[in-house]
């Protein structure tokens, strides 16, 4: 089996663990999106929002979920149809990883210890008292500070930046670009300019963490900022010193987390979200796009907008906003219908006091 | 004619296709800003906002629109006075390019294609298989993976990251830093974690595209992530795994884009802006400074705000905001007046129902 | 006196001019956060909020402000604990600066003048008619391009670009990934297609200035961008062509800041802040987390929200807009409450103008 001459349908579904409906010997050479697909190429549906593309495509073979109905053609019924698909996508692009070994344009510091299964790519920079671990890829012009350790599988695309000190464990996946262990930004006016706190911490990423391209992650003042196990975050996010985020959270980009804060496990920040400094926010918190954060999060609650609310909130006031220059012309008009009132029964009509009461900012 | 030199009035005239008001013979030897400019320099006013920097300049001469009235001095009229400073900025900086070839310090795959007008910084990576065209420029300590393709005039700023299999049309420039080809984020929760759907799509870039430092835009899960012909990308901007933007779009500073967003052609998104997956946005939109896009935009419309509203409605609700503490308080009052009306009138008040009807969220 | 005997003390209270509480003969080898610290470290309290943790805190000695009470153990008392507590940092982790000298691996520019007493790490390219000044450290991987110029003990961290031209002062930090002096963002459409203008200025960074990972500043299309004196900026921040941010100034991470925007001295611009084109910003003027700036701000300003208002206005309609739902509800029971009345009295109960008039919008 390989990829030039593709897989019969009956092949994936003993593979996949589907349920085939169609020819077994039907042979697929790719996987394609619904609409690029020819008949030699195999398609999936997995989001109902696709069906239309589905129904009209010409995949040779569809991998589907057990319950879709409907669809014509060749069928791959599966009970879990994403992890079928990552299943099919593994199948169809296994992943080559260059040979083992230190390429001669590298430079790597005496001391560094590079496991013989490691790749360390032309123009690597390995600093001294490194600890490259098993199987890891280093892409070209990455750089690695000195005592930095990365643990087992764990793969640096081109041109990571890792500073000083911090540790990655095993199957942490660094995007292009991304800077972990640069400097918090924390100073102090001395009444002539702001001196600079030094940032003597460091940044430990747990296992199997993703962290996306051209995302930085900064150093803690003293102590650590820590990614917790499973976390992924996306490109160009930005974590400051100190930051501890749970496990298996999960950041989108552009978000910006400020120092000092501590993320719950599970958590999922949207896009371009932003925390203010200090902040607690609990297990399963979801908060959503462009939400600014500046108060605590209590576990599994959802928050949206700026300041973000209980979302809930948030969007009866989103509602009730669009209805906002309606209800001036109409507070206006009922003004008017009172002073009409007031005349009529002869109340002289009373103006709203200029100075606002307390209960103004309730 | 050369910059040392400088171009006299009349040459500048004859080159630019503009009017001259003054002296012919008059040399010039360098553009500056109007606050900055001598005699020996020209200057120019397009933004009318500048008017009175231009008042009080000190330049040679100035080129101006044709029809801006009352400014002293030698002036250069252009009908259309910014193609006319473009042509005037590169006549006074013209373009130096690196000589053809590979510099010794670069490592290039032994079956990857560079044509031999092109030019291979210091330190840069090519890899396996990569096809670099004609007058390319590659800048030092680029990466680009194996199977990309640069097309004809091309340029990669110092550090650029082109993973691998992305495709880049002709006159492509990428600035600094700027991560194309990255791994979308997809992950599938299967109880235990996150795991990652492989992402073994592409980027295609159209031609004349321009992308800004540091900015990122992964490559597609499947199919292709596309950057139409034309269009000008920002500095840290995020592109999504899947996104196709049409030709002629700009995309501001800060912007990210969701997974699988189709935006139109001609479309503005300024500074910041952020659209949640799966948007189409049609030809010519514009979104305004931080609008947050979670639905689709129709062609042509104006948005604002977040979420984004059509720009009318969207700086109606901003004007009425401002009056909302004064309208709680009229409001309050109102019902205090109401409340006298009802006993004068000898009618029980009746308080507002506490559970909110279908139409409070309306 | 070294880090790995540390410091009694006595030693550390005469150092940093602080007053001792405790055994002046007690010894302590390291600085760690309150919850880490053993009976070995020192821990300081500065931020009351951690006040719980300091109670609790096995720290050897805690270094605190003069007027804090009630703390057990040893303390080291301060009237200026921020600054104390750099000094401790810096004590117990003295930087740490390679060998002057150039890599063999660096590629420099024969005409580059490289002074005696700087640093140039691996891998790193220096461009022709550069000028690196004394104590300059040049991590790995780091462009400078022609004719850039970095000041006295300057320092680059691995993977900075200078583009050519740029001008660094005295003691100015760059964090990994910076791109300094990439091209601005300014085109003209031609009917066709937009076309490029050439961004020939350049960037002055000042003395002091601290530069945050991944941040982009771009080079003036004529003039310069310039960053003054003392100014720290954050990472992932993006700054426009032609900006001038003023001395001290503080700009957190992901602000963007449109071109040709000038903002004074002392300016504290939050996280996520972006800032509209052209626009003055005043001495001292704070502007909020994400707040969106889109006109001048006055000296001294706050301002919060998008669009950005005075800070006590903004706060005052964030309150008023959680009411905003409840005020709906009861502008309609006001509603009703009226046409009761009118229905009493026999007025035929009037509706509002559909059409709306001038004050609408005020």
């Amino acid at each position: 089996m390989g990829t030039p001459a593709g897989f019969t349908l009956g092949e994936l579904a003993a593979t996949l663990g589907a349920k085939l409906e169609g020819d077994p010997g039907r042979r697929v050479t790719g996987v394609a999106p619904l609409e690029a697909a020819g008949p030699e190429e195999i398609s999936f549906l997995i989001d109902a929002r696709y069906r239309p593309a589905a129904e009209t495509s010409k995949a040779g073979a569809l991998l589907v979920a057990e319950s879709m109905s409907g669809l014509p053609g060749p069928l791959l019924r599966s009970s879990s149809p994403q992890q079928a698909l990552i299943a099919l996508l593994t199948l169809f692009h296994p992943v080559t990883t260059p040979p083992p070994g230190v390429d001669p344009s590298a430079i790597v510091a005496r001391d560094a210890k590079i496991d013989p299964s490691a790749s360390i790519g032309a123009m690597a920079v390995i600093g001294s008292g490194a600890v490259i671990g098993p199987r890891v890829l280093v892409h070209p012009l990455v750089y690695v500070g000195p005592d930095v350790e990365v643990g087992e599988a764990s793969v640096l695309h081109p041109r990571v930046v890792l500073c000083e000190g911090v540790r990655l464990g095993r199957r942490v996946t660094v995007q292009a670009g991304a800077v972990i262990g640069g400097d918090g930004f924390g100073y102090v006016f001395d009444g002539g300019g702001h001196r600079k706190i030094p940032q003597v911490g460091s940044v430990v990423i747990e296992d199997d963490v993703d962290i996306g391209a051209n995302t930085t992650i900064d150093r803690a003042m003293l102590g650590r900022t820590l990614i917790g196990r499973g976390t992924k975050i996306d490109n160009l996010v930005q974590v400051g010193h100190n930051v501890e985020i749970g496990e298996h959270s999960i950041i989108v980009a552009q978000v910006g987390i400020s120092g000092s804060c501590r993320l719950g496990r599970g958590v999922i920040a949207a896009g371009q979200v932003g925390f203010a400094d200090h902040l607690t926010v609990g297990d399963g918190a979801v908060l959503g796009a462009q939400a600014g954060v500046s108060e605590d999060v209590p576990a599994g609650e959802r928050r949206l907008g700026a300041p973000a609310l209980p979302i809930l909130q948030a969007k009866r006031i989103f509602a009730a906003q669009k209805q906002l220059p309606d209800m001036s012309r109409r507070l206006r008009h009922a003004e008017r219908r009172l002073a009409e009132l007031e005349t009529r029964l002869g109340i002289a009509p009373s103006e709203p006091s200029e100075t606002g009461s307390a209960d103004d900012r309730a």
